[in-house]
């Protein structure tokens, strides 16, 4: 798969949109791809001087046209709501560059926004590894390393062009996954869009609710904590990700709130058998995961440790985890107040290795206990 | 509040159901309010035997009516559906206990299984402290200290009976919240069975959904993770509650499917200013829960540190954070497999406290970068 004699290497890259994604696509160019020419564009200049300086593009340039003229390949680093503009700013470049990309979490919207002309040399791509919004001062050259890296060609491109952006993404470390549009937005608006719904709308459900003079966000334990630890997150950027995807996270959406009162209605019909054989069949599910992450989910044990909010109490009791030799398979903080602190919650493999971690917990002066099965 | 000279002190708690959170109670009850004569029941006799041994509790019984006999304060420390018979068979001990007391998660259910008789000396109550299932083994004194503690009196209930639990609830380092049934269901509805129900469904779906050959379950971020971290657990105990609180529960739910669609039709419609406000509401609730935490949420940022799955290496980066004196507010841990390791995902004050997160992890030869706001 990787680039054949009958395709021509990539020599130019442009990068539009420098930031931690575009930098770190710059740099796994650079180094891993080994393209010598990786031009920028950014609507902030001073974020292509500085990754100029960083040594993460060759040059900076002060439009899309400029950058994409003549490139190999020019990859759109924007936020979804500016791709379909910078791509045809960077085909309308003279030269125009051979292929076109992005790096934008939808893609419906996208290529619906350009002509038949236009896809003939665009290919919508969506490396899953993070959209956080800081700056090229953290571009990696192995922000990709391991991550699937989706490829949503269209009927118009010609094949030696997939050939070619396939060949890219391996050289950069990702793993190219061809998947047709559709499906990839019905994907991530069930695995990203989605969750990100349900926190907010949950969050925004318990915040505004009361009973008793007692209100319930002040109730709230770890389960609550978890779900909602990206609601509110990035008002404008998330607003545009569901409106960009509006059809499939509706689409999905409706289906959840059926699921939902499906499940009120064994409740109602007293159907004890069919919900805990629910219930295990989502068990059945998050094993599957834990399995694909090689997790070995059969003997995967939930230890709570109870420690203090102070600095330095979480880095000695993973020092002392560290020490005896203990994997932590998965974590997360229940936080309670200064006074009181919180639960760190510890996912380990095997009994035994959460009873060691209870016992290192407690030599340490804190309460410790365990539960077994898939996550407690 | 605290035992007043009208309020006869407790001199013999019996524990019904001697596991983690029974002989933390136990413990508590030696240790904290000074009762000398703890006995403890379970209906595994070894647990009593441990109990014993381990100075948890001060004799072993081998019926809950044994142990419940002449004292003062009866604790029922039992999964929610074995409450009901363990109240009954307290009370029905020669002579009976002064007041009888249950830890369940749900109230409604237990209360209407009691008869008005037997109201007179029982009050609900609820330590919002976890529902771990390990054993006495790891009990602790400290278990309640700073947890909210619901005390649910029905109108039978005499007030010094009150007083007694209130004081006694104190005394163990709990704070005492008084919530009247109906507000409490609906509350943990709301805060713990909803979202087990959403992890579940959530997973359920992503678990069956399958595009262009490409399964939805493999291709999961940190979002999905978090979301579903408690999908699929301790199936026998969950179905349990979801049926014993299923009046609540029905009605939250419903609820919330009411919000996902009527936020589909915000989508459908083009009201995106209205979805902008709803994901700042929701921002501002997020940030209302981490200030009642003592986090301050205009200041906090998210960094991802990329690790590998290597032991050691979690305990390296916390030394690491420890030694610079850096307080983490809030973490997660989103794993890939063993090849790519995964995200470190950590929430610290500050922007420079970010940048030095940043510039420590990558001290230590990992990709670090961070975006600002209450969540990312």
């Amino acid at each position: 798969m990787v680039g054949t004699s009958e395709t021509a290497p990539i020599r130019r890259v442009a990068v539009l949109g420098v930031g931690l994604m575009g930098g770190s696509l710059a740099l796994a160019a650079r180094r891993r791809a080994r393209v010598h020419d990786v031009r920028g564009y950014d609507i902030d200049p001073r974020a292509t001087e500085q990754a100029v300086t960083a040594g993460v593009i060759t040059r900076a340039c002060g439009t899309p046209e400029e950058a994409a003229a003549g490139a190999d390949l020019a990859v759109v680093c924007a936020p979804v709501r500016s791709v379909p503009a910078l791509v045809k700013a960077a085909l309308a470049a003279d030269p125009p560059p051979r292929l076109v990309t992005d790096i934008g979490s939808t893609k419906a919207g996208i290529i619906s926004a350009l002509t038949l002309e236009d896809r003939r040399c665009f290919i919508g791509g969506h490396p899953i590894c993070g959209a956080e919004t800081s700056g090229v001062r953290f571009a990696r050259e192995d922000l990709f390393h391991g991550a699937t890296y989706f490829l949503c060609p269209t009927d118009e491109v010609p094949p030696e062009l997939y050939e070619v952006l396939h060949a890219f993404v391996a050289q950069i470390g990702a793993k190219p996954v061809a998947v047709d549009i559709e499906a990839h937005d019905r994907i991530m608006a069930l695995v990203s869009h989605v969750p990100h719904v349900l926190a907010n709308v949950l969050m925004s459900t318990v915040g505004g609710f009361e009973a008793s003079g007692r209100r319930a966000l002040y109730s709230v334990g770890p389960s609550f904590k978890d779900l909602t630890r990206v609601a509110g997150a990035n008002p404008p950027m998330w607003r545009d990700i569901f409106f960009e995807n509006r059809e499939a996270l509706v689409a999905s959406l409706r289906g959840l709130a059926g699921e939902l009162t499906s499940f009120c209605e064994l409740l109602e019909s007293d159907d004890e058998s069919t919900v805990l054989e629910r219930i295990e069949q989502t068990a059945g599910f998050r094993q599957e995961l834990l399995q694909y992450e090689d997790i070995t989910p059969e003997t995967l044990y939930r230890v709570t440790v109870r420690i203090p909010d102070k600095p330095g109490v979480l880095s000695q009791v993973m020092t002392g985890l560290g020490n005896a030799n203990i994997n932590i398979e998965d974590l997360t903080l229940h936080h309670f107040n200064r006074d009181v602190g919180g639960d760190l919650i510890l996912y380990v493999s095997g009994e035994e290795t959460a009873v060691t971690v209870g016992m290192l917990a407690e030599e340490l002066g804190y309460a410790a206990f365990y539960s077994g099965g898939a996550g407690g």
